[in-house]
């Protein structure tokens, strides 16, 4: 754990979550919903549905980029989920011949089932003692529901961009989620495994924590990340670090 | 328990809460809170403290139901609150020359701290297992979190009348929150010690279940509200059998 600054933890009242990635290992979801895809299967072996699901998840990550730098509205997850899915597949014409639509929406589908980071549930639970714990993702609510329902996690409140017409990086949609809490910026942090996320968070006054997780942010120079923001968490338990400097 | 339908309770996938009064025991949280205030306490006995507290509850039904059927926005309720308290503190010129703003705005304030019926948490514990649950009532999304951290209940998720932007008991507040959560109206249960409510609900085709509490509801006439929706629960402890009947 790094920590660049000396903000005092108990002015905070409110640690706001981004989901996918941060408290949930959506790699592992995928990839065994890979495994249970015949068609793909017998196309590809697992060190390439791995890159797969890798290759996807980048994917998702340009669009959601591209769409915001253009000023263009959110668009439902599945929808882009699909489009990028496609994207791949088409890369590969033995893979896009054997895999059907059906097939193509069932993986798309299992975004929303998701597996919590072995330390994410307990860490959140212990969290919420002291603070108003809740969402801040990209998403519809009900994509947060179904990962909230599947993964186990269990937060205070969820706040998708469909419910509060805003996208995340856009500073409006923090302040907006904590105008909603009643905190001001600095007795709130953000906590996220995607230094894009924590940039934008920053510029509205907000306390942020980077957590390291290893399947996030690998475009990232993390000698440069751990620098950036209040605090820096990684290890095997990085959420439970963050809820141990809480234990108040 | 009175059942009315024959509707299949496998269908529901979200169950709908009304909060205040339906999940939560109010008067005991108000009541012990002027029980805390010193110059509400010399002036009036313990009876007359809890007829207040149940004048200060209806008061604010009253102005609820006003401000809807002149279609005005709703308005913060530590606000409707306040006016409410004023107006009752002044019937009493010897409680309202002791009440100072200070006391007055404690009391609103203890609104947000509730007591959970002791039936509460361990069936919506138990509703989570098969359903989405969540929150849908009048007030601001930082009131429903105080409440929920204060009694202990813990919902997938809370939907305010702020958040959605419009007001109990008109249809599309339902429709809204059912939108979100991606199910039909048949496909969803309100529960509520309310039938104003249970009555809006029903319009948009959703299912109904009246919850009977002792402090809720008194001008309404229970042998006709028994009959009203698809299902009513009364007895020491409605919401378990509520739950108890979607154990699956």
């Amino acid at each position: 754990m790094a920590s660049r600054s000396n903000f005092d933890l108990a002015d905070i009242q409110a640690v706001v979550f981004d989901l996918m990635g941060t408290c949930t290992d959506w790699k592992t979801a995928i990839t065994s919903a890979m495994s249970s895809c015949l068609p793909l299967c017998q196309v590809l072996p697992p060190d390439e549905r791995a890159t797969l699901a890798q290759q996807w998840r980048s994917g998702f990550f340009a669009e959601i980029h591209d769409r915001f730098s253009k000023g263009l509205p959110g668009e439902d997850i599945d929808i882009t989920h699909r489009r990028v899915l496609d994207q791949l597949v088409a890369q590969n014409p033995t893979l896009g011949a054997s895999l059907q639509d059906e097939h193509r929406e069932q993986l798309v589908r299992s975004w929303h089932d998701q597996v919590a980071w072995p330390d994410s549930i307990a860490a959140i639970e212990q969290l919420k003692k002291s603070c108003m714990v809740v969402v801040l993702a990209n998403g519809t609510t009900r994509l947060q529901l179904d990962i909230v329902r599947s993964s186990g996690l269990g937060f205070h409140m969820l706040f998708s961009s469909q419910l509060l017409g805003l996208t995340k990086p856009s500073p409006d949609i923090y302040l907006k989620a904590l105008s909603l809490l009643g905190v001001e910026p600095a007795q709130s942090l953000m906590v996220a495994a995607h230094a894009y996320d924590l940039r934008a968070a920053k510029t509205t006054g907000m306390r942020t924590a980077y957590i390291r997780r290893h399947t996030e942010d690998d475009h990232e120079d993390m000698a440069l990340v751990k620098n950036e923001f209040d605090l820096f968490l990684d290890g095997e338990r990085p959420l439970h670090s963050l809820a141990s400097l809480f234990r108040r």
